[in-house]
């Protein structure tokens, strides 16, 4: 359960911002499916058309990373914070934009071991080696 | 400062088990450098080598994603995870493998979008939209 | 489900150091309703003790800071930490004490941009200005 | 010492975009000194200019919760999320806005106190009662 | 729900390096049941070799701390990173290697105690003692 | 640099309620140094008087699990949650409660595998196994 109400497709209509953004969300991704984060954020208009503005410039712009690497990165942040939905949500993302099993296996271990490494580190509180010094 | 002694070369040396990782480090890198991560993790030399073998054979082996990417990645769980040390390193690393300042400048936007639309899925408690569902 | 399990009011109310503090937290809200967190900390007298008299003692007395803000910063850490459990119970306390719609969502817009800020300090290890030393 | 260099005058007055924004955080402080977070976004003007255009539509506009409180909720999810730099210049924004050292330590205390019920809830895996559903 | 398939015992006999993993795990903990996290990583078998080794050497085998004291260990940090499942899976290792509910409480109470300093400790940027250092 | 002024003994004296606190740290410790946490949590009386039971109450009290065993807690929480000073302060605790390094690099290994299989958790999403359940 939510602790705030999910807009409706009905709901979101009655709203003309919101509608707005809903509109843009669909013919961005060519797909009838809103999922539930912008039906959560549509209970305050001007955040939701900020987040998506935000989603949409980033993510589905090109730019200098391609399309899955932004959707890897995406999952390896969301699973280090632990957001349970935004995990399930980009890994849905990965594997529509073509990741495959193998490519999802490596990022496993790749974020595993920098968790890892992390750890270590931090444990120990390694100071910075002058050489990586911009 | 470290919360254990980072080893020198002479101390590296004179530790069999140490001196075969750090030599292996060196010719793997195919640099003379040893960064402090390992010389702190050398105080004990089985952590170390179980340590190095991940990290060569995750990072440092042909897979499925590409060498720059992966470190990327690394970055981006760094830097969710606070470690500064790592975020360093793994900065350096990528600049290494060709990583441009446009790039760069993407890999921030997307982790520090990630960063926010995690916090407000959290806010809201969004439950998983079920075609998300493997 | 739960780690531990959870005292119901009759067992609660066999043991006397668990009896008085529920009877507290009665008094306290002016509501029978004893939430969850409590029935876990029962199995620990002394860690409900503390931990109830710490909660009124911060959060229901007057101090410096008004109620309504003390819930939003509740709230804040509690999504930080994505602690689901706490989200919701404190969305809810900031709730009867009155935060309304646009405060909520003016919630949501600043912790999900301090995590956006936050990430993005991190990723590039800005060096604290001198102007902001005590 | 940061992963990316931090703009001088100078050098941002050579960029219009910068120069723009730069102009736009000291007229918007009615101040001349702009922080480091600023100079390192700098790098990527699209960057700076998107996050620049969020902290101010979201801090230095009027909206449901006054200025010190928003400040007071930044500082809370920068130190739950361990950002240093955050920790240090939305305290000084702080105290800039009127916090005195006894709101200052009653912040501190429910900060330290949810993180500590976000452990204790954490640990038992409590279930969300069924009173705190919208 | 997982974002990858849980293998069933006979999708998991089928795979030869998979069926050797789960065969070892079955004879390290004389037991036939092979929990969640294992049938997950199975969708990868060098990733399922790689950690089942890790954690077999790390928790399974004689060392410096006793098995009880290793798996508090793991309690404590599987809360601090909010991990529900392996909250609930050392928990649950943890009364299997005898923890007492005396020990569990105080375990949740150091476990919340250190939360609080840590965000003590990061509000205030206390500095490093100069006695602390090795 | 500190985000509140840190009390020098002469300060401490000067306030009754902080000179006893600091007064029962060095009797407790059986040692004249008071570190730097309590110097800070010293702006504020109650905040620290009320911090330091805590810590006495159960750090330093006879309990279930003993005093090394408690430390080792800490430094696991500390090293999680990205406290620099804590994991200073208590790594030279637990050396002074007799830890070893043998010990110590046990606590390393757990803590980052611990981490480690904390993340490829989060990423597959896997459910609770009901064996886990109380």
């Amino acid at each position: 359960m939510a602790t705030v109400p999910l807009l409706s497709d009905a709901e979101a209509e009655a709203i003309p911002e919101v509608k707005a953004v809903f509109d843009d969300i669909r013919a961005t991704r060519k797909s009838d499916f809103v999922n539930n984060i912008w039906r959560g954020l549509a209970n305050d208009p001007a955040l939701l058309k900020r987040t998506w503005e935000q989603v949409k410039g980033i993510m589905a712009t090109e730019g200098a990373l391609d399309p899955l690497t932004r959707e890897l990165i995406y999952i390896a942040v969301s699973a280090t914070n632990g957001c349970s939905y935004c995990v399930h949500s980009h890994t849905a993302a990965a594997r529509a934009k073509g990741m495959t099993p193998a490519q999802h296996a490596e990022l496993m271990a790749i974020v595993g071991l920098a968790s890892q490494t992390n750890s270590l580190v931090t444990q120990m509180q390694i100071p910075v080696d002058p050489q990586f010094e911009v």
